[in-house]
């Protein structure tokens, strides 16, 4: 796992399509790489497909085990046999995000703009993409698999901004929608805890101004610290409680980081650091920065007049809205403003909050009362759509 | 503002005790320099005096310009005449913490430990402090002064773990307490902040391991990420959607930070920059390090069996406890947590929770409801206590 360009040797199912891509930012790909998963069957009538989105730092390895750290998908309590969503009735589709580095065209790839053999890698001029960028990415792959409309498209974090641009841009392929964890646009607050991530990133010495591989680096330092910061947004205040405390163990002899009374330190800092330096070797700096953009810049209703309800008029799609109450990155007030703008719309919306103390991460971990109202709504919908069941 | 060893040209006031301070680590100071400043006059009786305890990147500077800066001074909203602690009539005293950087002892003071001469800086070297240990420094100066009981002594955040911590340690020489926006112990969500600002600042090359003043440079880039980081926690989601929202300004072109849509940056991200760069110039990294793990260590009701009631039996301090409504760094149920404790162990205790949407800055701030809340209290007091009115 020492290797910076591990993730490099991966061979990742993809398609590559020919055809142009515009951006929203004006730059065009020459070609696009989409790397997915699928798992499940597609049925005859190409209708069982569930779209599944992952969230900033996921991938699309959701319920296998990943090629690069060997864990288990990310999403197995909710995807997999007999699972919410079941891949033995659902054929369930997992993309890469369109900026992600397991696959997918990002600032990893090699430039496709320039007559350069072998071409450089896109590094930091890989161009800015928005989740609209993304869908439109997903939707060409869907498009490929022959498939018009999709069932469900589920996603929780950046996941479900991806299910609330789908179910805006493309109202007649999603016949059911499931947003979790999410919100119709990024607040002041989570932008600014991004921009911490990003300026830690920027002051390690070896991202050399992004073009680490030139030097055989990668921003580990950098990338740790906003690795961390993130993940105690991840948490709420009772899980970091429930879970440390303020429990002490033995601190490890580090001459560079010598402040620690009496030769202990806090678990959750054990905790935080782990956490921080797991991540460097399975992601990418400059997709990170590329992504946490991307979260940043989406304001669905910004293209709408800053309405809301007007990306929705007229859907026939189904929404399930899932908060979870000690979610405080993505609080329940901004999954209300998303199901009262749906309610404006005349559209067809089930809002829930589910108690939960695990913060923003209880949408992965383990939450029957969530799993259950997944089910539960998944099999209302197959009815409604006559899918077999 | 440019150069990293200008706060070492200044000459504060201070008091420097020949006797040793052994500090709770152990470890023993042979000498110790108290930096303070004091506003009003000390009266006959020395019955007049108020403490005031200022939090983790405040000093001395309580209510007049900064030798550093040229700013005002961190509490005049609270301090000064006129002021809810009126300096016409109380004598105001300011103490800088112990492993601080303007002028008390700590890590960027020379070593009293070697027979060197010129002797070394501490740096890294400087053994951890507690709140426990800052308050004893202050006690030292108290006596030194002659003053024999504090009429109140009143902090916010850090400020009010120092106000805990003397009401338990010397109840007699204090007449009446307010801890502000503060708690009895650090959370481990708190810790888990402190340490990404700490990992920030290992980060940085120019850490150079602790001994950054040896390659004449500041470890300026993880102090400016740690400080952004802090000051998120500082601010309330609300607070920072009224200042900043989502609106978005010309970004300044830095090839080292290229991802930007459009060429625009959010304005909460010009903020924070700000934040950073201009809090390096002002304090040293190592004195940060020392004093948030001082924070991270603070917890009363250890010392006291797990009771934080122990720590204040018999007391015959007036209390006024203080929160505010959107401080999550400090919230109210950890106010509400003291107060219970004082009221079993049947102290004088007033509680307060102030309606604000600034956060836990909002003891900083123009808060009228709070200072109406501090002027009445310690005129209330004052009657008590037989002060001249």
């Amino acid at each position: 796992m020492d290797s910076p360009d591990q993730t490099v040797e991966i061979e990742h199912t993809h398609v590559t399509f020919p055809e142009e891509m515009t951006l929203e930012c004006g730059a065009v790909l020459r070609g696009m790489t989409v790397a997915y998963r699928t798992y499940g069957t597609l049925n005859a009538e190409r209708s069982n497909a569930v779209l599944v989105c992952h969230a900033l730092t996921g991938d699309q390895y959701v319920a296998e085990r990943h090629p690069l750290t060997g864990k288990g998908g990310w999403w197995e309590t909710v995807v997999g046999p007999g699972r919410p969503v079941d891949t033995d009735r659902f054929f369930v589709i997992c993309v890469n995000v369109l900026g992600g580095c397991m696959g997918s065209t990002g600032p990893r790839s090699a430039r496709d703009d320039v007559d350069i053999d072998p071409a450089p890698v896109w590094g930091t001029d890989f161009p800015p993409v928005t989740i609209g960028d993304m869908v439109r990415a997903q939707k060409r792959l869907i498009d490929h698999l022959g498939i018009a409309r999709l069932f469900a498209v589920i996603g929780g974090s950046m996941g479900g901004m991806q299910v609330l641009e789908w179910a805006a841009k493309y109202p007649d392929a999603v016949f059911a929608a499931i947003p979790v964890a999410t919100a119709a646009y990024h607040s002041a607050q989570n932008i600014a805890f991004h921009e911490v991530g990003r300026q830690a990133i920027f002051a390690d010495p070896d991202w050399n101004g992004g073009r680490y591989w030139q030097i055989g680096k990668i921003p580990a330092r950098g990338l740790a610290v906003a690795r961390m910061c993130a993940h105690i947004t991840y948490l709420s205040e009772q899980a970091l409680t429930r879970k440390f405390g303020r429990r002490l163990q033995t601190a490890p002899k580090d001459p560079t980081e010598a402040i620690s009374l009496f030769g202990d330190m806090f678990e959750v800092e054990s905790y935080l650091r782990h956490q921080g330096s797991s991540f460097v070797h399975r992601f990418d700096a400059n997709s990170y920065l590329t992504i946490t953009r991307a979260m940043d810049y989406f304001d669905l209703a910004a293209e709408y007049g800053g309405d809301l309800a007007a990306a929705f008029r007229g859907t026939g799609t189904r929404f399930c809205i899932v908060s979870f109450t000690s979610d405080w990155l993505f609080p329940t007030r901004e999954s209300r403003a998303i199901a009262r703008a749906l309610n404006r719309a005349a559209a067809n919306v089930s809002f829930v909050e589910v108690p939960s103390d695990k913060g923003h991460d209880a949408f992965l971990l383990d939450e029957p009362a969530f799993h259950r109202i997944l089910a539960g709504f998944l099999q209302g919908c197959a009815v409604h759509a006559g899918l077999p069941g």
